[in-house]
């Protein structure tokens, strides 16, 4: 069973949706906060975006395709966040706007090719984080890393296990949830 | 190898100290942001409080032990969160004098006696967190929460695993951490 | 998905079957083989005892239950390990027949309690094996252990994950098995 | 802590060895026992052979390099093997003598280039296994078993995780083995 927090719940699933196990590593590893600017590619249903957004100062999603930058934008008014999150129907692979960012994440195809848009986004100091389902892919966003020279390159699973804490015993849950993506994590 | 974020680079340790992936479980599974009120007890050397007053509005920290609560004081002041979290010199066994709160953290011995005092503290619909080693103080903590009528009751273990994505190949690390502590959410 | 070798997957299933994983970690860290003298409790399907009797030389499988031990009989005729594995309806409670045994498996409710037993009935360095689901039958386990003297005692738990090697990109199975049980092993 | 059955505690070591948990694997998921005939190949230590030879009717292991060959050869008599398991200074790359094979084991580079050669050896309904550190030898290994028509094919990861089980209370132990190699399973 996937537990979800209260202001998640309320939002509407399209494409394939960060899990806050995920997202909880994007918040626990980057450390971002009240004073961060944060890019998102793609926006999809918009969750990781509305979870940067719930704690971050501003949050522009971009989002190449029209429904689900419709769908992203609704998913922001549901959690009242319009005065943090900015879905950006753009592509992103032409480039990204903003500067002086904090936190790029990207969680789309090819994601590899955003790296260089991000390093030049990216203020010193601030970090790009890859979403990336398969080993091959994490292998090409890692060598697109190192050749636009990021620093402090690491790769992470992260494994969310239930475990049953009941009066016949304490013990894991049974079957459960393997594998989402791995999470790449790098510093400008 | 463990990485952190700079905001908690910074900060000094003595006590065990949350993880960031434990941080980023909390986050992630609770939800809070810019609106929320935490109480966190006990605050040892103040980092998961740290890392929550980088996205809430206020967090109050209880510590019992002088040495601890001057070192927590000090990590505030390194982390400039002065304003959003304040430690308290006070023992949470005695009561927790917030209300209304949105979320209360605890990373303690016994800390299954604090939940009568949570459940009191917390508004409809805020969550406890428990940080635990052991199996059996699980056990002892779900039952509290049982007998308070909290909700939604789940037990989970976080495991992160670094993965290596070298020109030799991707594969995960040979050794790693497996365990810090399971965690426990529940909803009033 | 559950991956069975041909031995195993001609046999009948009846009450809960010890999985591949799980019998390989039992032959992986005894060491058992051609000339081990074994005493599996409870037989239940008769799975782990066929698997012992298919590499060692003579296992005797206890079984309370008349209509477990008659499963666990056919299915024996099935794998064609008659000569080898011997279906026994006895209450292992009341102790264990067989002496200077090489290893006994305990898989049954309350089966700390055979510890004494197994103790008698193993020679010197004989190892004694118990599957547990729950922490707590963990500790009880152990705990029986400590009280006959049983030295290098340890407990883990197997995990197998499946790996999806397609064209498409390589990564771990969405879901999976968790937890079957946890496997403690120990010497005389 | 890695605990190795007494029958493996003996040997020497000299390349990197197969670990207990891993033999279990093979083991468990092959189910070869008394009348099996295996191809092992690198022999390295000679420990995967010597595991086997503990089970299984016969084994050829084939070492190309002379000082391992040597090696494993002292191993197979330390164990009182010699019997069983047959070290042979071969180059697998040349091919396999042997036929109507049950199982052939592969722990060695390039092992994918094998696998015509293990095909030919083995008889219908023999099984083969590539022991393999990286995704991407996974992947070729995979590739080359689907070129030469193997069935059944599927790759798994054993996690073995050491569980403290003490009056203080149950809990995984803080850091342990989280990698040694993928096991890549098919039958002809």
């Amino acid at each position: 069973m996937i537990h979800f927090p209260e202001n998640l719940r309320r939002l509407k699933r399209g494409p394939q949706v960060m899990l806050p196990k995920d997202i909880g590593m994007v918040l626990g590893f980057t450390g971002v906060g009240r004073k961060s600017l944060v890019v998102d590619a793609g926006a999809g249903s918009g969750w990781l975006a509305i979870a940067l957004g719930n704690v971050c100062k501003k949050v522009v999603a971009y989002e190449r395709r029209e429904d689900f930058a419709k769908l992203a934008g609704e998913n922001v008014k549901r959690a009242g966040l319009q005065r943090y999150v900015k879905i950006a129907q753009k592509d992103v692979f032409e480039g990204i706007e903003e500067t002086e960012v904090d936190l790029v994440t990207l969680d789309m195809a090819d994601s590899e090719k955003v790296i260089p848009h991000a390093h030049k986004a990216l203020k010193e100091g601030g970090m790009v984080v890859g979403y990336l389902p398969h080993a091959e892919q994490v292998q090409r966003f890692v060598k697109a890393l190192n050749d636009e020279k990021f620093r402090d390159v690491f790769c992470i699973e992260c494994i969310v296990r239930e475990m049953l804490a009941r009066e016949a015993g304490f013990r894991p849950d049974t079957t459960g949830l393997w594998h989402t993506g791995y999470l790449v994590f790098a510093k400008k």
